[in-house]
């Protein structure tokens, strides 16, 4: 099993905000672009493994700014690590100002796919390589974060979470 | 401004799967689950605040079990617990049997509001008031979460997360 | 085949009026309500006999009140009378007044369902047992409803239906 | 204000049932199908009048016959009779045959629409001329079904409706 | 294999052009356009042959007025002439008047569909007989565009293209 | 108003194929496919101009290749000519391989849009600068594309046509 770059994972998604996208604020529908994310981030994952992937967690979005009706709205969704049969997925949200442009990062999510076989089984999937800065850090991050859910769902104790512990007990010091 | 008990905010949708919400496995796609509970965690947040309310974050969503076309899904929405602008939701999925028609829990999944005025600027929302066992415990967990959150975010401190940090020390002792 | 309770087949479903749903008024569309209301009646009827449901008449609906953009309505349906095959349901529709929170019912409607096999053929339902006055009523007018119906295609003689008929000779006295 | 024919007024539109049209016995959904007629009822109704219209009740729907996925289904709307305000639209739907291009009637419905000023409230529309021995069959048993939904609405007693009345008491000779 | 006439094809659809169907001019999206004269073009195609037809080419469109949101919309479509198994629609796109009830035509299209058995192989069609003069003049066109279009893509030499060869010649006389 | 390269225009969107996208056969419905070129086009139009844009004509599209449910499907969008308000955007179409990852190109298509002002009405936009062989090539091709498409539409004289008449003239030597 040949371990992929982060970037040949890269997907690419380009939308424009229509009215049945929006709220009563006029401003895209948060529910609306978590689906838009999802769509984008099954197909990094599916090309970090070429096998069939479902999605196992959306593990953190945050909806800082608001985006208004008719923006160009263009997603990003890059394989930031993968565990044995999971992924974990970047997916950055740009939004382009109508006169000059320039794209502004309006948003940030981190999704979690899981590759199966055709009875939904979950099997492994190759190594993830980071090459960039921040798909390194990226990278780095994702076993925290890993811990962090696990914890969460009561799967693992928070004493063997050594990667998380690590954040409170720096400080200590 | 007056308080608000947990279930008077409850919101309850119930869908039925149809072919454009699957996957390739026939299974209910994650982002059409994502916008759904959206939509009814917006209507929860709103019954508590009665007031505009946008998505500002999708704290954890995991997809256990798959959805197959045809279900019946039913989403019951609830505000856990109310901070000054803020409110945290958190919606539980349940699929019916077709036979039997007993309700079997698939997601679970933890979504905070805000609620704005018509410039978008956030606004002040009544206290809530849990009552039954599971509100009581979702309450107390909520400023854990949102400790958790602004620590990822960069805009707290480990060592100030008080309530986060006990998770740790508990075990230490 | 156990008899079910009209409770038991209570099925609610919230809304958001998206821009998409409305005329040029901007009001929901009929026809956008037609189609919730026949999604979330099919889950009553499912929920009576754990059947395969379709539509068979929609007898009578009517929409009294315009129900505005981003208005929350819900639909709530309950199986009102089963007869051999086929199920009579009830759908009541509420808007919230956005500020008090107030439910105002706003339409109500009646739709028939009939439960069939894999071959599309009719197959028997269990009976239905009314509790509530409202229950007991919706259920005693749904035989002259059937016979209204009937007559109206030409399968029933006015003669012979004499649950309606009384309608008429009650005045006539 | 000048009379219109009923033929003016005919509405046609063809739709092709695609799989989000279907429900889990791969048939068209009945509320796809009341959706798909009340648009079309709509433009009969504003080619009555040539003012806004909305969807004020559907008085009868039978889904007598399925139709499966991929069928091209045609719906030819036409309004039957003008009352004050209202106008009473019947739709009949015909179904292809695939290899015999063979039309075939599979349902009828009948809604009624009111024309509105730009305050929603209702205004005077022109009288209907029906020239066919169908258009005179239908613009005739109007005034009966419309007594008959006065009746169930509670806003004619049973004795003043003679058309209806007739029904039974001719029978009854 | 029995010739069928222009006009036993002709196939009609009436829309209502919806908020999530206009750009940010509040005018019919192009994209929305498309995708409406394609399937009714395929209905026409169908009509034609009876056999499964798939979109070969968009030969030409032009969108010379825009329609305004709540527009009442015809899409009227006939096979203009078949070719082995191949068939060149035209669709003519009508915009009613509100008041006036006038239908002006606002856009002219082209559409090339095939036949195809259920491997996807091309299989042979029926002639077309055209019949009024602007169906004669339209069969006649027929044979020139297909030329045009095997010449861009390279599929036939400029100088055997005769009948496009004579829009040249003529003139240069 | 400076000129523009090409490469600067280029927009990017990726699809999954869903079940309501499909056709009988289980294909990408050509109706579906025009509508995203439509909207993919537009964005290039606009990040060429940074105006309003409007599509003005489909000059070609062929569809080859049929695209299956479930496949990915990127599509490429590039301003390839400006004319003085007027831009033909040339859309590629590339489908995945599910296992190698290999993108085959099974597409293409050329649309034209307008830059307008808040009235409608025609406004200039900047020069495009071809630079690799295809933007080249493609940019050449385009004068070639509008005499054409002027002479079809009835308002230029083939004669006058230099660049197309050219295509017949070299041949006839």
């Amino acid at each position: 099993m040949t371990s992929k770059k982060a970037i040949e994972t890269l997907a690419i998604t380009t939308k424009i905000v229509l009215p049945n996208d929006t709220n009563t604020m006029g401003n895209l529908f948060g529910g609306q672009l978590l689906a838009w994310m999802d769509v984008i981030a099954s197909v990094a994952a599916h090309r970090h493994c070429r096998r069939t992937v479902v999605t196992a967690a959306v593990n953190n979005v945050s909806f800082a700014q608001a985006i208004t009706q008719s923006s160009i709205v263009t997603l990003e969704a890059k394989v930031s690590r993968a565990f044995y049969s999971s992924m974990e997925i970047f997916i950055d949200v740009f939004v382009e100002d109508p006169s000059s442009g320039k794209k502004r990062k309006c948003n940030e999510a981190i999704y979690t796919f899981v590759a199966v076989d055709q009875y939904g089984g979950a099997i492994q999937v190759p190594e993830s390589i980071p090459e960039s800065p921040e798909e390194i850090s990226r990278y780095e991050g994702a076993l925290r974060r890993k811990q962090l859910s696990l914890i969460l769902a009561g799967k693992m104790k928070p004493n063997d979470a050594t990667e998380l512990k690590a954040l409170f007990f720096e400080e200590k010091k």
